[in-house]
């Protein structure tokens, strides 16, 4: 215990064109990793955060893992305790891939397991929940959940914890554009019109579940069908450069569905298989590449077991 | 062949709370029953309609079986027959029970057989939706599809047939109370405000969701949490007397859900047995009789294999 308990939490794609606010895959590119181990001193100390730190403060009582982490200890009676925790964010914040639910899986269950597992994963998601909320000012659970127990989520009523995990067919894959720009979810929120229209709402609705229905019975093109944003998406593309031709690259290549991640200006693009994305992401990639904008590609699964210790 | 071939051509109950112009299910209360043969006069006749009949015309090109059957004879190039048509209405109309689709698969599926089914099921759709669309003013497809082909049904697309069986765990029956009023589904659209906050967008989206995902895991306590319309049902319930009352009575006595059926005055219970059902149908029906307001109650499974050869 010397050097400290590692944990590792994915990154998430949300609302999944279907799903405002409702949908949340974990997805298998680079994870957040968070190392933790019981010092003198009592309190939560953030040592050190490495790679994508960006305007992530020190400060424990500033910063979504101190939060979630001074919380789930003080809920467990531990807040005598002296905590020392050192960040590696790989998912970088404003990205629209979850980086703040990463950080507050990623302090929930590093604490859990430092005091060999008194909780359960599923009493631990409040406190992410809670750690969260100070980041993005809302509280969805369309990436604290995934990204803490993995896989497809969908969330009927947070404020129940009433989420359930979809099926999801085998080697199903994300290709993943990330154009460096940062888009702030409360401004991603802010520009959505109050109300939607009536058969909007029906035809979203008869997506959401007929996506249901496709992962279940296995029925892809009745997935590819249903990735649809009537919504959202409308509203909130002219945020990311060249969001119509990343989309229609990657359709045009046989991607299931394509469109924002969360609040963005993350670009997904589910794939039916790894090269498919593979040769997708390279192509996203590569127009942003020929108008000289900066982004990064990934390409991964589904991540199936969420925040865990590695 | 001299007295004809008879099939029959059950109700539906759409919306079903959480799915509106998108869920319906086929229902094994009494059914229509159509008689046809064919005759030597030229044209389609219909010489009798009993049962529930008001309103329903005998002009074969005003009558929805007649216009349905009129169609399909010419598109198989069989419009030299002539063909007489005896219709026994159990399903009144403007119940929201669909007795407008009703006739309409009647029709199709009866033209087909008397011909030896030169076509499937799914092709007979559009001739029923056709049909229908006269008597509705719209094109839906939540009462047909489910009426023609049985069982729980969700429609994605209606104008590419893009429908899909749900799987429903066995057992499930329905309640039904059908108060002795009228009430037109242009009506009932037009009070409908033509927007939906996001914010119930997102809740009734999860819902139709988690009702799929119920269904297929038999999570029952799921399909009752989802079983919930925060859209039409408070637009609509003022259109029948006593909606509330019966809506408590049923859920208080454990039924799953309750709401309108399609565009009323019909309402549902999705209960978990058959004897619940008939409890809760003659307690909704109590409710009408104390207030000595007339109405009608019925119990029945799920009706799995839509309009058929009796």
């Amino acid at each position: 215990m010397k050097s400290g308990l590692k944990v590792i939490a994915p990154a998430s794609v949300s609302n999944l064109a279907c799903g405002f606010d409702t949908l949340g895959m974990a997805i298998d590119i680079p994870s957040d990793e968070m190392i933790g181990k019981w010092v003198d001193t009592p309190g939560v100390h953030i040592i050190e955060i490495t790679g994508k730190k960006k305007d992530i403060p020190l400060a424990a009582d500033h910063n979504i893992a101190g939060i979630t982490a001074t919380a789930l200890l003080k809920h467990l009676g531990e807040d005598g305790r002296g905590l020392e925790l050192r960040i590696h964010k790989h998912i970088p914040g404003g990205s629209g891939l979850g980086s703040s639910a990463s950080s507050a899986t990623a302090a929930a269950v590093l604490v859990n397991e430092l005091l060999n597992r008194p909780l359960e994963k599923r009493d631990l998601i409040r406190f992410a929940l809670d750690g969260e909320m100070v980041a993005s000012g809302s509280r969805h659970g369309d990436n604290v959940v995934p990204a803490m127990i993995g896989g497809l989520i969908l969330i009927r009523d947070i404020l129940t914890y009433d989420y359930h995990r979809i099926y999801t067919p085998r080697g199903l894959f994300m290709a993943v554009l990330l154009p460096e720009i940062s888009i702030s979810t409360r401004t991603a929120r802010q520009i959505l019109r109050p109300d939607v229209p009536l058969q909007s709402m029906v035809k979203q609705g008869a997506n959401l579940g007929s996506f249901v229905i496709g992962m279940h019975n296995t029925d892809l093109e009745l997935v590819r069908r249903s990735l649809e944003d009537l919504v959202i998406e409308p509203q909130r593309k002219h945020l990311i450069p060249h969001f119509d031709n990343i989309q229609e690259t990657a359709l045009e290549m046989g991607a299931l569905g394509c469109s924002i991640s969360g609040a963005g200006p993350a670009i997904f693009a589910l794939c039916q298989e790894k090269l498919q994305a593979t040769d997708i992401a390279a192509a996203m990639q590569k127009v942003y590449d020929d108008h000289k904008l900066p982004a990064r590609s990934f390409v991964g699964g589904i991540h199936q077991e969420g925040t865990v210790l590695k």
